[in-house]
C-alpha cells in the first residue's frame, strides 16, 4: 500500500514460487493442457509488436528527417501447439533465421484478460487475484494475462493506466522503467497507425495459410481511417536519438525478472521489455492489471506534466522552424 | 492510510472524545494547571497574526493598485492566566471593545512543539500521537501544538509541508480547504515581510509593560533586512479580489470542527482558519504534525503545478503592461 501510495516499484524475488505454475509449466504441460485450443497470436517481421519502425525521408522534403509509424502486429487464430513450437524452433535455430523466407516472430501477447478466456485451461495454475495487490488497491484485477514469446520480440517503450503485478514463470523479462513524471522526456508524438497484414497476392489468410507466411509476406497497411495515436519516440537504450530538451535528465531504472519474481509494476510508468528464454526456447509470464484510483491528485498531476512536457515539445518546434525560416532567408 | 495515499482529508466526528483533555478542559482546570507559568502570545491590533495587510495606494504610482504586506504578530511572555482572562475578557466584552485604547487581540499559537515545551504541564492529557495516525505515517509527530484564542484572531490561507491532524477541545474551529492543486488559484506573490512592534516612544517592552499595550500601540515595521515571503494573497471569502486566471475554478471546501472532531488535513492544503468560542469565551485546540514523505512524486509534482501557476501569473502581468504601453502610446 506504501508503495502504492509513492507510486514507486518494487520486485519480490521468487515471490510466486509457491504458485502451481512455476511448478508445473514447461513445453509439454502446456501443449497437453491446451491441447486442440486455438489461439490468438501476432505476428511480426522483427519481433515488433506495437512499437515504432522509422520510415526513410522522403525525396519531397529532403531534410534528412526520419518519420515513424507505429505498426500493430499481424493478428492471427493459430492451435496452440503450433505457436509454441514455432516460438521454440525459432529460438532455438543456430544461427538465427533472419532471411525474408523464414517465419515471422511469434508472440502470445494479447492483454484482453486472455488467462481466463482462451487459455482457461492453465488459469488454475495462478492465484486468481494477489492477496497483497486485492488488499492494497481493494479490488480484483481487471484482466489476467498469458505471455509467451521468444527473445526475437520486444515491447517498445509505452505506460498502461493499470497498477501492474507482473509474474515472471519460465525465462527471463528485461524491464527498462521511468516513472510517469519523466514523461518530458520520452518525446510523445501522434504518429501514424498501421497495421502488418499479408501481401495482398497471397491467398486470403487462413489459420493454414498463416502458418506458412514468411516474414517477407509481412507488408504495413497504413489504418483506414487514418489516425494518429499518441507514442514515446525516445528509446532509452538509444538515449541520444530523438530525444526532447529533457530526454539526457532520464534517469532508467533496469531490473531483470528470473524466474518466479514478481514485479510491481505501478500505473502509468513507462516500461520498456525484452525477453530471454529458458533452455527449451520459450520466455512465459502472468500479469494481473488493477485499475488505477483516478479518485486523488496523481491522474491529473500526472497528465499535467505531461501536457506541460508536450507544450515545451511544441514551442521547441516553434522556435526551430523561425531559425529554419531565418536560415533560409539567408 | 489511503487518505494520506489520496492526499484526501477527513473529519473524525467526536474521535478525540475520550481525550482526557476533552473532558477535563475548561478555563478554572487550564488556570490552575498552567499555575505560574510564562508562555508565548502574538499581539496583533485586528486579530491577523501571520495574515496580510492591504497599504493604501502610493501617490507616486496612482495606478489604484494596493499592495499588500506579511505582518507577523508581537510576540511577547505573558503568565498564563494573564493572557487567558485577556482572552476571555476581549470574547466576552459587549459590544465588543474595538478602540485604540482596548487591548489588542491575544493568540496563544506558537506552532514550535509548544505542547512539549512551555505547555508541558497540560501534555499528559492528550495521547503522544494518534495511532492511526502513526502507522499509516510510520513516524511519530515532528511537533504537538497547543492553541488558545478567541473568535477575534483568524489565520489567513496558507499551507504546511506537514501531515496535520486537528483536534477541537473547545469551542469550534472553521475551516476552508484547497487541495495542493489550486495553487494557481490561491496568486501566491513575493510580499514584503514586516512585524508588529510597540511604538518606539513606549518604554522598553517587559511582560508587565506589554500588559498594558493597547491595540493603537502597535505599529507596523518592516524586517530588517529587507525579506519577501511567498503567500497567497487570493482570499476564499474574498472571491473576487486578487484574483489570477484560475481563482474562479477554485472549489474551496468548508468544515467546521465541533468539540472533540478530528481533522486529517493532508499536507499541502491550502487552509484558512477563523474560530468559535464556547461558553467560557474561550477556543482552544491541539494540533499533531507529521514530516510529509517526500520520497515518492507527490512532493515533486505538487511544486511543479505551483510553480506552473507563477509562471502563467508572470506571463500574465507581462501581456498586462504591454497591453499598457500600447495605451499609453494612443
Amino acid at each position: 500500500m506504501r508503495h502504492v501510495s509513492r507510486n514507486r516499484p518494487f520486485l519480490l524475488r521468487n515471490g510466486a514460487k509457491d504458485f502451481k505454475a512455476r511448478k508445473k509449466w514447461n513445453a509439454t504441460y502446456l501443449t497437453n493442457v491446451m491441447s486442440g485450443q486455438n489461439v490468438n497470436v501476432a505476428l511480426t517481421p522483427h519481433g515488433n509488436a506495437d512499437a515504432l519502425i522509422s520510415l526513410p525521408p522522403t525525396t519531397s522534403s529532403g531534410d534528412g528527417d526520419v518519420h515513424s509509424i507505429f505498426v500493430k502486429p499481424y493478428e492471427i487464430e493459430e492451435p496452440f501447439a503450433s505457436v509454441l513450437q514455432a516460438i521454440q524452433a525459432q529460438e532455438l535455430s543456430d544461427p538465427p533465421k533472419q532471411q525474408a523466407d523464414t517465419p515471422p516472430t511469434r508472440y502470445a501477447q494479447t492483454q484482453n484478460d486472455n488467462l481466463r478466456n482462451e487459455y482457461a485451461p492453465l488459469f488454475g495454475d495462478v492465484p486468481r487475484s494477489i492477496p497483497f495487490a486485492r488488499i492494497a488497491l481493494e479490488k480484483d484485477p481487471d484482466a489476467i494475462n498469458f505471455w509467451l514469446g521468444n527473445s526475437h520480440s520486444c515491447t517498445a517503450l509505452h505506460k498502461d493506466h493499470y497498477e501492474n503485478i507482473y509474474v515472471q514463470i519460465l525465462g527471463r523479462k528485461h524491464f527498462v522503467l521511468l516513472p510517469p513524471l519523466e514523461a518530458p522526456c520520452v518525446n510523445e508524438k501522434a504518429v501514424l497507425a498501421a497495421t502488418y497484414r499479408p501481401r495482398s497476392n497471397l491467398k486470403p489468410p487462413t489459420a493454414a495459410a498463416a502458418g506458412g507466411l514468411a516474414k517477407g509476406d509481412l507488408v504495413v497497411a497504413v489504418d483506414e481511417p487514418v489516425a494518429y495515436v499518441p507514442f514515446a519516440t525516445w528509446d532509452p537504450d538509444l538515449p541520444d536519438e530523438n530525444t526532447t530538451l529533457y530526454s539526457g535528465l532520464s534517469r532508467p531504472l533496469r531490473v531483470t525478472l528470473e524466474e518466479g519474481d514478481m514485479l510491481y509494476l505501478p500505473a502509468l510508468w513507462y516500461h520498456k521489455v525484452s525477453q530471454s528464454c529458458n533452455e527449451e526456447g520459450i520466455c512465459c509470464a502472468v500479469n494481473y492489471w488493477y485499475d488505477l484510483d483516478f479518485s486523488g491528485g496523481f491522474w491529473s498531476s500526472a497528465n499535467f506534466v505531461r501536457s506541460a512536457g508536450l507544450l515545451s515539445m511544441q514551442k521547441e518546434e516553434t522556435r526551430k522552424e523561425a531559425d529554419g525560416q531565418v536560415c533560409a532567408k539567408e
